[in-house]
């Protein structure tokens, strides 16, 4: 390094913004240096594992915001209704969806229920829930932020919170009846998230593991993507509670807690990024790009 | 219909509000009652056409926004250099990116640059591009809207304009130094829509057609979504402008003109969304749901 150059370099440390600058760890050392209690090992009867061609999914469910919805898709999966569903519809930049094919006629199930009144919103869950409020403006609700592993919203006025529709968010299929959904019939959003769904469809869960086999599916080129061959629909072969699937064959996830102290310090780390590549900090993150990380814990 | 029925729905049509409600058109009805001058044909010379195993994809360059890349883009296009490009990378929720593939050593230009000075935002764009803007709030910035066919940003502060990071966005891939992008390499936003890249790379365009063939490759399972063996990848055998597509060829696409009224009226439609199955309007869109509408024209 020449004189003039190391001179330069003490000028810039000795700088106090450019010292914090420094100083500010990047979200990947934000992570890395979270106390193992900062991540939570979700519950295995909130995990849904199903089984695609290209591989498996898991699935975290959300009793805190659907907990019928949530309940009736653990009877359906231990009562094997799943069984035979198909990836029925892929909407380019919207959604993927499985259920029964209608053209298998009507599927009738023993215990779970195939209409449900509808679960849009938490009533009284802008205090209820645990809510790790995010600092800036959203497009679509008065306050948004994170509960337990869901991107949320909540309205102060109202007293409603509810989940956001971010990439990775799963859906209670429905027709035009608000009760006939039930479970049954699952979607995932793939693309821009499409908030303007919010609080009219129920949003049961989030995939944690193994989006690219949902998200990489050849489009449906009928109308909403739909499939117009029956030999173009993916099969999903199994569909199981985690607390169903022997412990030696479940994935070690675990979800950052919003809770934690390290969500918050991983949320600012990401809206303050700044460094050769980001030259300029957005300064501001939106709900769908501040969704709590998934992680395997390290050495697994 | 019962007189009791008969009674009530005549007392539902003489309620103010309902009636106005019943007469807002849906945002396909705004778009089907476009007189054809609200439609826009884009320049041939603003077309990029790219042939994939998939299918074919049209890109629609922004001079507005990149000047200098979407030149040298033309440049390259016509001096062939993109023969031989590659999808190197497809990161789920992120972005598909083509490109000269590394193991195959530099690969020189003619007359085409490889490497340009960045054109991250627009100096005064503020001010000197036609900006039809949102009425709602932004997470990322101060004010968004369109401009041409483009989802778009601006800081009155400041003065500048740039195009946003939304789904199906192309933008110039590059390295750390902020020269080393030049349009020979470009990616297109294939995910929730990752804004905080807004402001530190080029964005050059928007793909008006063929997304699918882009969205649903494989992702790749190295580092960043790059693909780790060549056969991976996926060809692009083609890349043309549109000016020299034969006519015969040209796909007969139309962008709503964000500067007509029409536009407004779908952006509102949008907004306004209330039927049998958008039961509660979101009275609110964000700028990459308020991307101008494409078609081809009626009896095409």
């Amino acid at each position: 390094m020449s004189r003039l150059a190391a001179a330069l370099a003490l000028t810039l440390l000795a700088a106090p913004a450019l010292a914090q600058e420094a100083k500010r760890p990047t979200p990947a050392e934000v992570l890395k240096a979270a106390p193992a209690e900062h991540w939570r090992v979700p519950e295995p009867e909130n995990l849904l594992y199903m089984t695609l061609p290209g591989g498996r999914v898991v699935i975290e469910l959300a009793p805190q915001f659907a907990p019928n919805h949530v309940a009736n898709i653990r009877v359906l999966a231990r009562e094997g209704w799943y069984e035979g569903v198909m990836v029925v519809r892929v909407q380019d930049n919207y959604v993927t969806q499985w259920g029964w094919p209608e053209d298998r006629g009507e599927k009738p199930a023993k215990v779970g229920k195939l209409s449900l009144p509808p679960e849009f919103t938490v009533k009284g869950g802008a205090k209820s829930l645990p809510f790790a409020k995010l600092p800036d403006p959203d497009a679509y609700a008065p306050e948004v932020g994170a509960v337990g592993s869901f991107p949320a919203a909540r309205d102060p006025a109202s007293g409603e919170a509810w989940m956001a529709h971010c990439y990775g968010i799963v859906g209670v299929g429905r027709g035009l009846p608000l009760d006939s959904g039930s479970g049954a019939e699952l979607y995932v959003v793939i693309g821009h998230s499409p908030r303007a769904l919010d609080r009219v469809i129920t949003l049961a869960g989030r995939v944690l593991k193994g989006m690219e086999h949902l998200a990489a599916l050849p489009r449906g080129t009928g109308n909403l993507g739909f499939y117009e061959k029956p030999e173009q629909q993916a099969p999903i072969t199994a569909v199981r509670l985690g607390s169903d699937v022997p412990e030696a064959e479940r994935e070690p996830l675990q979800v950052l807690r919003s809770d934690s102290p390290t969500y918050a310090a991983w949320v600012e780390a990401r809206r303050q990024r700044k460094d050769d590549f980001f030259i300029l900090p957005a300064g501001r993150i939106d709900v769908c790009n501040a969704m709590p990380p998934v992680r395997r814990p390290p050495g697994s």
